[in-house]
């Protein structure tokens, strides 16, 4: 089969579809992106962009003309939209059964725990009373589309119950409760799964999360043998579960004792695991290129220790980096721009990667070069 | 200065000028490129693509007022349009002044030999009687526009001077004849240059060629440790005399006695150059952009022992690319495709990189895979 003749399409043109696509344009592939911004990081590198909403039907039947085999970057899109291509004739990978259960985080959590994979204890909650009822500490979580710390409040005590159940939109959106877990580390895994069921599983990093936020990911994480490995066949059989085929990042929290449970799971590459791209012989993206277009996965393994750091907008307005040239001083750094013409505080704008042989070493490299580095939002924005 | 915000320009849309622009992409670089070709390997990821040839110069002043930096991915363009973009007040990298004595092999080797860089014997020939005085065996070469093996010609014993030289189109082009160096094996070496004169000089490479063109790479080269540092040596101070800015190639002869000379030097990232990509932490291509875009190197140390092959076209057509699915059960193995809609005969339609902790695994891995994929032409070829 000329499996490189394959159009691929992905929805979601942001800094994970552009990375998606750098992979894929290695490999010759034709690539069509659907996207509502016409500026969109995706867009100068794809063959063809589609200018429209996550939510706009006749789009997918528009993108399902272009391309064989379908993916997307983010989980917060149309399901049906998604069962449209499948019924198309379209090749939709992660599928769309797997999709609508991680969609919704009470299900996920549910498929989870029905399979043994350790969760912690987690329900939904109708109103105040079942929220109190549950037990503090605990996290509300609205069950469909939070992410970065949005949709989701930490319950420490019964009087914060009414403020936090008013913010997540209670009686509106539906919501679940789930146990605060005194976690050691958090800690993820990006987990591989091919249309034969192949896997590969990359090794466990380690996340520092600033406000909610992916902030710093070390690899490998600072835990011990036993966890590791514990947390590696978590990850294995949680792409077993969805039956995943795709990248995927396991979320997971390392507990003080050596338990694993798992946090929560994104089908499809992750911030988690940009390490890959300097990190590993072939990196997130590029092995989720491989498992959508049929492809065995190409090597896993750290080539030696890796830390990531993300680039933050400082401030709203046209995006501007500045201190790129002192961060380069640094050989063992890379710098990635993702290219957003707008820049806004706290959005995530690039990211930089260290390597050295040690993990102190690489984690210092980073952590330098970050404070050379800023991106800063000038006005006006020129909106394009 | 926000450097990033600079706007690339590159002359040459074919593998070279894609892989730079997949590496100018993950910077955020804004790049246009200017080739005859319209589905040419750049086109899909550049920003902006003028479909014009590479001695229109009405074109080069178009690709002027879209780009503030213009560097080349192959050196046999208009040095006269260079010119003008350099009068328009642009930054061409590497300068026109490099240029213009590299284009000619003549220039180029007087140069070289005038700073003391071992070079072979060489003179400009006008004519059979003074190819024949040159004496045999030698290289008798055009001194301008050649490559892979086109444009030089063998010469053993005088009986066969007549038909080179006739060949070569003697007595309407400009011809030199070098002595013929019976050489242990090709070696290049990747050297870059800043705009302030910082070099980064990567690993030497050893180099099969099969009917002059590039057949393999090996690295590090199978060679001993005191040729090696003299290679580097000299490929450090080719980057001197030429005041090269970007990367280039500096192609060497190792002798049996353990003497290095210049074969040849190409202004630009080189087929030899491509296991930079996986067998180092910053490749080529991304030093070239880093150079001209004014911003420190990345580091240029060898990961792990590298192996490129090249993949051939085997006949003519539109290109299918087979067997990549068996290539792909070996992990250690990158296969790049650059996306040539048509296939020919000898023309270079992607490459293999293999990875792994000794040069003969590496190679022997890279060997297999090559004996897997195929790229064949199939009928009718549709052009567009």
């Amino acid at each position: 089969m000329n499996i490189v003749k394959k159009r691929i399409g992905i929805i979601g043109g942001g800094q994970l579809g552009k990375m998606m696509i750098l992979e894929a344009k290695r490999l010759g592939f034709y690539v069509a992106v659907l996207d509502p911004a016409p500026g969109c990081p995706a867009h100068s590198v794809s063959d063809k962009h589609i200018v429209a909403g996550f939510d706009d039907l006749d789009a997918y039947l528009e993108l399902s003309r272009h391309c064989d085999v379908i993916t997307y970057e983010f989980e917060h899109i149309s399901a049906s939209g998604l069962a449209l291509l499948e019924n198309d004739g379209r090749l939709v990978y992660p599928s769309v059964k797997s999709l609508k259960t991680i969609q919704n985080k009470y299900l996920q959590k549910q498929a989870l725990r029905k399979s043994g994979i350790p969760v912690p204890p987690f329900a939904k909650v109708g109103g105040v009373d079942e929220i109190r009822a549950f037990g503090c500490p605990l996290m509300l979580k609205t069950t469909t589309g939070g992410y970065d710390g949005k949709g989701n409040a930490f319950i420490g005590c019964d009087k914060e119950i009414e403020d936090a159940y008013q913010s997540l939109g209670g009686g509106t959106k539906e919501l679940m409760a789930e146990r605060f877990i005194e976690f050691e580390k958090e800690i993820s895994i990006i987990a591989c799964r091919g249309i034969d069921g192949a896997r590969a599983i990359y090794p466990v990093a380690e996340n520092i999360h600033v406000n909610s936020i992916l902030d710093t990911t070390i690899v490998p994480a600072r835990i011990g043998g036993a966890a590791a490995k514990k947390a590696a066949l978590i990850a294995d059989k949680v792409m077993e579960v969805f039956e995943g085929v795709g990248t995927f990042c396991v979320e997971l929290f390392a507990l003080k004792n050596g338990d694993i449970c798992v946090n929560e799971v994104a089908p499809r590459p992750h911030n988690s695991g940009h390490y890959t791209i300097e990190g590993c012989f072939a990196n997130q993206f590029e092995n989720h290129i491989r498992a959508i277009a049929g492809l065995p996965f190409g090597d896993v393994g750290l080539i030696s220790p890796t830390v990531m750091v993300n680039l933050l907008g400082e401030s709203d307005g046209a995006a501007r980096l500045e201190g790129l040239c002192d961060a380069y001083l640094d050989p063992n750094v890379h710098v990635h721009f993702y290219g957003k013409g707008e820049s806004k505080s706290g959005r995530k704008m690039g990211h930089i990667t260290a390597v050295d042989k040690t993990v102190e070493k690489a984690l210092e490299r980073a952590i330098r070069s970050k404070g050379l580095v800023r991106v800063i939002g000038e006005n006006p924005v020129n909106r394009k």
